[in-house]
């Protein structure tokens, strides 16, 4: 894997480099390199697959990925069964690539209400293969060859390597936070303004803004927002926000969608995933809105790369969303019961990380949380793995030998600013009360031996 | 839309141009034109997308796109309605990215014994959001920038736009009707060997073989086959081969895999899909096979485009070969009874063509026919159309006036020889009898008027 190096050593060889070369299949039975990874791709597996893997391996209690270990609504799964086996047959068939009449005038209706102007279902709306085709059909349609995104750290990691593949250039600022002892809130870790400023330029075509955050669950404040969009307004540029967690918001905390903001609405691009909203992330169903002379772009990728998404599961989405716009902001709606679960479960893992000796940030959003274990430092033996970065290490030490899966944070830093991460974990809470309560006992067990 | 000019300043006018300039948004209320369509896009909307909306505008008899109008197998709708509401509530959840185990296990078994090598599941399988990805995946993971890609038309439309979008050329080569009077059959059209042999050289990356074909239903023979394979083992050159419609072939034709070939395996990926094999064109599952080191390209970009498919269609079309996988060749195996249902259904649509003077193609496989439409001329007015392809003239006209809508074949060809498509139409056939038997009453009427 990944060798050893001092940071400092590490930092130098590697330096800001918007391409990686491809992988060369040496084994290759066709003459040459020919067939070698086209110079925009990077072959390196994921974080994703190589941590499912050790999972796979090593079968530790897993809060690792983030999904629901228990059962999505009733009658959401009883909706696509009931779409699928229906009367209507026609719902097994191809639909409008674009997206499913019914969802896009569902999506249109509640975004309507939530942004405050009326959106076109046919021409402000697309339907994608989860929230994450939603991101790459953004970054592709709007990045060309040389031009510049602005990347917030830690970022979901797609998002470097679409801007790499489009050609553009990833450039990178990290959140830090402003204190590293006692409670502290995801509203603690903040961008530097006069860094962020420097960031933006002629090249400048985009900037990526996550809120709800993953994994720091920060919800960005108005204030914040203000200064970002403040600046987009300046350069002229685009902002693709990321708001698929949208729904998980803790209290006192309210999610802003930055589209709602003076001028911005005409240079934004939202996306949003029903696998968030309706607890079925396996069902991989996404959109982006935003003004239609720039969902343009977003359709001719689209057109060109899976055309037309699931019909019954768009139809089974459009349903949910049809039930629940009838009772939106009522307790009995679960965009308002799921984080009132979640906000108990997120209190419960943030007091037995606390006891165990880590110090996790409380986050306002989302359903991860991430814990600096820098403190047990002397409780796991690194040594024994050799990944390059100290929270691969950790982390993969924790899974074979205390069983208890976290993913490494630095997987969503850019290579100079993974050392920023090294001392973290990310653990994932939509898990039933009783896997919550294993993790405490591992890690008791794990801090009551010797 | 398109303008009317005679074919050769038509011709003269476009010539081939690998890359077209995207819509610049003169409405943009951004400065300038920053954000227009990066060049590797195409902002022509696709056929499909315009002939969905002729058909909403005007309610004709569709017999345009392509999919059964009639329930798939009871057991794989029933199959996906267990999965999602079953015990197993991980089923609607994240699964593997490259492909849910259950899935490509089953899919290794099937193709193991079909091309008669033991196929890896994990390596040289890859699971993705229909074909349509897959051949995404295939084109985009293996075309650099300036590389030529061989297409034999007409052809699907998408290919010509992903290999675009890679930064490739596309050379075309169209198939050519041996004669044009009598019974016509798919294997009249064939493709002129030293045409196509002068369209391979250092820069042919790859050739794209669709078998059986869409739109003309041409099941490829085992010379036809070995006259491509030679040509790709002497260049190196990689067989893209789509073969969606694999278990659609009538007797007494047979589908022959390319990868099967000699020295065709380490060379081939194909590609197939789960809405075309079980009648489900509305859940969008697909896959790719291939030898691993080929793979990993699609892998890298799957990973970044939409990372991974829906986990409950997966698991539902797992089960679906599970079953067929215990009955394969058997009367009651659905890739036994499909075909057959569908050869009726041909013989029908090919006799009220004939009947109303139109010259059918008749296919060996596939459930498309195309059919030259000339003789007719005289009892439409295209002259009330104004697009520049006749074909696209006649096809509109006909959905306006006559109700009964087929697709333009022009838009399967590439701009200097859509005039070869002009006489054409093409109709799907899988339909319920019942409207196979109103489009012949259609045409009769319309043949019995003055
Ligand atoms: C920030 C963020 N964006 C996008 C996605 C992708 O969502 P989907 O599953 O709908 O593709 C995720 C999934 O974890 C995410 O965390
Ligand atoms: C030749 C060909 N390839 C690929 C596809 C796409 O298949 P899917 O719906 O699985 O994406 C089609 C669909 O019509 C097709 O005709």
């Amino acid at each position: 894997m990944r060798n050893v190096l001092p940071v400092g050593k590490q930092l130098l060889r590697l330096s800001q480099q918007p391409y990686k070369k491809g992988a060369v299949c040496a084994a290759s039975a066709m003459s040459g390199n020919k067939f070698r990874l086209p110079d925009r791709y990077n072959a390196q597996p994921s974080v994703w697959v190589e941590y499912i893997q050790l999972a796979l391996e090593h079968k530790p209690l897993n809060l690792g990925q983030g999904f629901p270990d228990y059962p999505p609504p009733d009658y959401v799964t009883n909706g696509l069964a009931e779409v699928t086996t229906g009367e209507n047959v026609l719902l097994n068939q191809y639909t409008r690539g674009f997206g499913h009449p019914r969802l896009v005038n569902a999506l249109s209706k509640l975004y309507s209400q939530l942004i405050g102007r009326e959106i076109n279902p046919q021409s402000e709306i697309m339907v994608t293969t989860g929230a994450y085709e939603a991101l790459f059909s953004t970054i592709l349609g709007h990045t060309n060859p040389g031009e510049e995104v602005i990347i917030i750290e830690p970022f979901f990691d797609c998002y470097e390597a679409m801007v790499q593949a489009a050609g553009g250039v990833a450039r990178f600022i990290p959140l830090k936070p402003k204190k590293t002892t006692g409670t502290i809130m995801s509203s603690d870790w903040v961008l530097d303004p006069a860094e962020l400023e420097s960031l933006f330029n002629e090249k400048t075509k985009a900037i990526i803004l996550n809120t709800p955050h993953n994994p720091l669950g920060k919800v960005f404040n108005q204030q914040e927002l203000e200064m970002i969009a403040n600046l987009c307004k300046k350069w002229n540029v685009l902002c693709i926000a990321d708001e698929v967690y949208e729904w998980l918001v803790y209290k006192p905390y309210k999610h802003i969608r930055i589209a709602t903001l003076p001028g911005m609405w005409e240079r934004t691009i939202t996306i949003g995933s029903a696998g968030k909203t309706f607890s079925v992330t396996g069902w991989k169903i996404g959109w982006a809105y935003g003004p239609a002379q720039l969902m343009k772009n977003l359709q001719a990728v689209h057109q060109n790369c899976v055309y037309t998404c699931s019909t019954p599961l768009q139809e089974a989405v459009a349903r949910g969303f049809e039930l629940e716009l009838k009772r939106l902001g009522q307790p009995d709606c679960y965009f308002v019961s799921l984080p009132q679960e979640l906000e108990a479960k997120r209190d419960y893992m943030a007091k037995f990380l606390s006891d165990v000796g880590m110090v996790p940030t409380i986050p306002e959003g989302g359903y991860f949380m991430i814990a600096d274990w820098s403190a047990l430092e002397k409780k796991v033996n690194l040594s024994e793995e050799n990944d390059r970065w100290k929270d691969y290490r950790f982390t993969k030490w924790m899974s074979k030998n205390v069983k208890l899966q976290g993913i490494p944070p630095s997987a969503f830093y850019s290579e100079p600013h993974k050392p920023l991460a090294e001392n973290y974990v990310r653990y994932c809470f939509i898990k039933k009360d009783e896997n919550l309560q294993k993790a405490e006992e591992i890690l008791q067990k794990w801090k009551a031996s010797s």
